[in-house]
């Protein structure tokens, strides 16, 4: 088969590769039917992520086609089409039985195209697939669902659920690329009062109050803690849900918020940052981090097949899967292309827009 | 002052009675600028709250004016706009610092024109004042706010926070008057997948598909339990939220409940139920009862300012606060006149309505 | 091998029968070491659970050594000493991954000794083993861990946990039986102020002060409610435990319980209860019922690993497992016996205490 | 009457000041029956806390009787025994009405010895003493409740319940102060597996296994993390209690914690410390600040009442009030005088044990 297989920093390549086998009774074999790229994807390119090696097929996000399945699987049946998401879970691990899939010490968590062959590929092998994929109800688009493989449970547990979002509450969301727009997405589910959206780019802002915000800040033109402390009456923000990962974006955080108030990391950080604690010892705040678990995926496919959410905005690019190196570039150059989500389709019959795959799916 | 006096079961006026005054340090006086009346009223007046002495002035919801208070009050001044609840709270009891002001037991809980003196009058003392109103907003009208007197915190503290109404799940709500309808609103502030109304009326199943339940069952033509397994793939719905108030159903609810499923009870009761426990024991069910708090109170208003609840809809009828009597009347031949909230404005100046204030407003 | 097993009403047998063997990929053959009796069992044997089909091998509690492991298994091998529960977990779907094993719709739950053979036998095939058998430190000896197999989770989930003991609560436990005595030992984890075992009989009672209940009330003497209300200065119980399983008992449980308490239904019924809702409607009261999931069990092993928790005291009488008809004499004349649980044991090699197998361990 | 006055940094006397009066219908006048000294008088007193002004009477903990209330009380009476907690609360803000009192915006919260005159007086007024005091069961004596003041409900509400500990769990506590023991002892009501103490002085670790920890780290001896991994299999403690203040230790906390684990700190910390994010953004922790509410004072008033709580092994030492300077002097050299609490006694007419103030209690 072919796959985009990474051959260490700056080097990749759609390639001819052996097809997948079932190694163990709780695999399956997946045909990938959409796969889209990840902002972590990119950091492996530039060698960010040493861990994984050479060789590797990169991807972790996909909706395929089940096509066989390993002895030991009750739950699936060739022929079923499922979300494969970022995270795998052995299931039988303490972590795997608390529902913390991320933290899975059985072989599972994020090890696909990561510690083993990824899903930017025709075929994939999937570990543990009976606790591990979803199935797609036969309704749904690949598109519609295509996102919950990360960057939507993502948001949503690790922001809007670990910072307690409640109806009413003031949340700012720092960063507004595609993980903070999907935090200002998911966050109206639990219908806050007033989602502020910090960013230093207005085209990035626009784009916030188009996926729901209510308020966009400018922070290299104004000073974001002054405007969240003239919304909330001097108070500072209920939630802050920082969706950068550098130090200054997470202080940003702990300065906005409020007396009692909840800041939820959502970004991938390489550095430390200064935790105020001379002032933030007396102000009652909670601050989490966290991976994401997919826990979230069934209550979010119920709600989009109930038409109450829909990720379908994010998906701003098509290409086919075999040309999926194109398609890192055009997200890999986002602020140029506008890219959100790069939607990669292995059968792309029919599909009118195909033709005109540089051209943003919403221009 | 004119005031509606209740005097022993089927007997009412609107008279003149004296001035209400301050009788503890705690009390403020509020001119009361609108009312409206409670299914609870209703029941007042057939006698079947016998507590209720004659004498007494009734209502228990307003929004109205400040215009005395007591020495020990610090938190509002004369000329302030205030939310008066059904329920007033001590502040100091056990019940009120665990914020159950339903059970107060200082004096405070359901009194306000029941134990003493109530709202359905030109001006009205409200103990507990500094721990029992609420500002209202300047930018918002008296029927934006006026039903979060008792109504909407009542279905959402009781109904849709007691039953753990959770994103993507399936709702039901048993009973489609204005509790359910109340219940109905306020479940959506969670994005349930589904709202499921029953009721044996198909105007008030209209009424529930308009406030936003996606499936309306009329339970005197087909079973209810049969629809609801049918949509929910023979589970059973997650929260069933009761909003009628007889063992019928009560158990309806309980029939109709998944395992793991939550029972809330708003309905209130004169009679006991059975409880299926043969049944019921294995199947991890949760039941709840409840009188309202209002501590949701404060989230509600500010959902209202910003725009994501409006609860003007309940308002169909109004009527000058003089017309008391009249506006009973219409509301106790809800059947006919499809009442669901009655205004009574005490300054209808200005207000091109009024005239035709046996028109529904939403006619 | 030998085990015992069911032959109908009133009939069963220590008899041969043919070797436990894999089926599944994610069986394991079991060694018994140690077994257990439950009440359960004893309501098999009167024909109350007509879903058992004669010939099934009977019991759901065990210690016991892994022989042999299906080839889907990752977590166990042959020679780890393990707990095996009466609930077995699938680990794939909806209920299992939310930590509902009671309920599981993939073939586990209650299945050991009800729908397939049972662990009162010299092996056992337990299903789903790498999601549902827990490894017992080398330090812990059977009957540290036995009664772990059900009788301490159940009264601990479906008691404590599910009532919500909280630290300084007066908690009452209604009947105190094993299963009461259970949620007395198990609620101390909790810290309450104090708990108030409620039973008919002085003797159980008097076990109830043994395992730390601070109030005894025989509710044939003396009036329970009276009882409580003086205890509580008039408000009643936080906690109300049900652990009989008739109506009677879990009416007393919502007479007793204070406003905004907690009534937790362990109690298995075979009969519907009256509820009041005439009087709970208003008195902020939750109810819940369940099936124990054992996902404690790792948390109550802990404990008895660090000296917490000892449950060694319910051993009071001990059989070779061969004597297990025996046993269920004893056990089925607790009144008689003074019978807690009874231990079988299938290598008595060197048990001093064996010989006196029908003399009380504690007399 | 006579009081304890701060003077600047550095100074204090015992001395005549005028008696404390009425000011507002919500205050009291209590007059002291004990009192007691915390580490942050000694701060105020060198000067760290600025806002202190020369002149105010220092102390935020008490023990005393009610003797003149003010008009708009309802809850007291003169004769009444109370505690006073350093924390007093409008009971109307916002945050009061979460019963977040420390965080109150109406008056309350921090003031006593601080803001307004403090309780190291014969005689003090409390404002708002319907919403702050708490009665003492007249069964207990003065050192059974003192400590309820601000040390044991600050190690409770801010270290154990912030951190979520939970039966089973390996619990460390990092700083075996008072404060840190008070985390040990009350960190005993949730039955954690372990509690493992970590401080550089072997007479405080010494202190902290008599008050329960279960494993004593002396972190200038031994690597504490390595020590912590090694108990827990490498996995790292469930929970970390920060009872310092000072960034090494914050840091400690974080990097002994186990994936998924929770950080509290209780510290006042003067500096900021570092947060690893790159490498603790993907653990899932949880990290919480907090200033005592005093919420759970009275559950732990009724867990002494029921004698499932002593607190009187805090009292080292036993002062008569007047002796207050004297106390500070013992209190202050604490590494000399082991002193743990120091008691200041208004009336210790008969107390055996008051010639030997200087000797410890526990000696």
């Amino acid at each position: 088969m072919k796959a985009l297989v990474y051959h260490g920093p700056g080097q990749r390549a759609w390639e001819d590769v052996p097809d997948p086998t079932i190694q163990a009774p709780t695999d399956a074999i997946v045909r990938i039917d959409s796969s889209t790229i990840c902002g972590t994807d990119l950091h492996i390119l530039k060698g960010d992520v040493p861990e994984v090696e050479p060789g590797t097929i990169l991807g972790h996000e996909a909706v395929g086609t089940v096509v066989e399945i390993g002895s030991a699987m009750t739950t699936l049946e060739p022929g079923d089409r499922v979300l494969v998401s970022c995270i795998t879970s052995c299931g039988r691990c303490r972590f795997c039985k608390e529902g913390r899939y991320g933290l899975c010490t059985g072989g599972g968590g994020w090890t696909l195209g990561h510690l083993i062959d990824g899903l930017q590929a025709e075929y994939a092998r999937v570990p543990f697939a009976d606790t591990s994929v979803y199935r797609v109800p036969d309704e749904l688009g690949d598109e519609q669902v295509l996102f919950l493989a990360d960057i939507l449970p993502t948001a949503y547990e690790v922001g809007v659920l670990n910072g307690g979002v409640e109806p009413g509450d003031t949340v700012t969301v720092v960063g507004a690329g595609p993980i903070g727009l999907a935090a200002i997405m998911t966050a109206q589910l639990h219908s806050p009062g007033r989602i502020v959206a910090i960013d230093l780019d207005s085209s990035r802002l626009e784009k916030a109050l188009e996926f729901g915000a209510n308020v966009a800040i400018n922070n290299g033109r104004e000073d974001p803690v002054a405007k969240v402390m003239e919304l909330t009456g001097g108070l500072g923000a209920d939630v802050a849900i920082e969706a950068v990962g550098v130090p200054e974006t997470f202080e940003l955080c702990t300065d906005l918020i409020r007396p009692g108030g909840r800041v939820a990391n959502v970004g991938v950080h390489g550095h430390p940052a200064t935790l105020h604690l001379e002032k933030l010892w007396i102000r009652d705040v909670m601050i989490t981090t966290g991976l994401v678990d997919t826990t979230t995926s069934p209550k979010l496919l119920k709600l989009i097949e109930t038409g109450r959410l829909d990720p379908t905005p994010f998906a701003t690019h098509r290409f086919a899967l075999a040309d999926a190196e194109q398609a890192y570039d055009v997200f890999g150059a986002a602020a140029e292309s506008g890219a959100l989500k790069v939607v990669l389709e292995a059968t792309p019959v029919g599909h009118e827009l195909l033709e005109q795959h540089e051209v943003p799916v919403t221009a």
